[in-house]
């Protein structure tokens, strides 16, 4: 699976997002996957919701999974960040 | 299925959704269901990856869905407002 059908959600506002994930599909896109971690997981689940509520009526959620990552910080200790992945494609 | 076994995840400290969370398992839940809406999802994903990582390493998660609600404000207005179920179960 190539990385760009892949959108990492991060810290700007949803609708960004919403506008990738809808040029992705709109690109021929079978599948657009929604990475992200810590604090933006909520912004990532508001994309899927919003893309599918209101965008792309054919789009839905297939699959949703969640890890934990290890972080290395600058002093070389690390941290622990959970992350989502949400897959979203054509019903 | 009763209420008893969802705990809801708001604006706590992570720790305090994990401890409800085994405590429900301890005190024999078969499955912990964690609901959570808007930026407290990435809470609700951090407990259970806390749980399942930590804590309780025969537990693991069932099912994640995530839904919109529609939620009414003072003036009668409405906001949506994306929610996560993440559902734990014993492996």
């Amino acid at each position: 699976m190539a990385d760009d059908n892949v959108v990492f959600v991060g810290s700007k506002e949803v609708m960004n997002y919403v506008l990738a994930v809808t040029t992705q599909f709109s690109e021929g896109s079978d599948e657009v996957i929604l990475k992200a971690r810590g604090r933006a997981i909520s912004t990532a689940v508001d994309t899927a919701e919003i893309t599918r509520n209101r965008f792309l009526q054919d789009v839905d959620i297939q699959d949703i999974t969640t890890k934990t990552e290890e972080l290395e910080d600058e002093e070389g200790g690390t941290s622990n960040v959970s992350a989502i992945t949400i897959t979203l494609g054509e019903r």
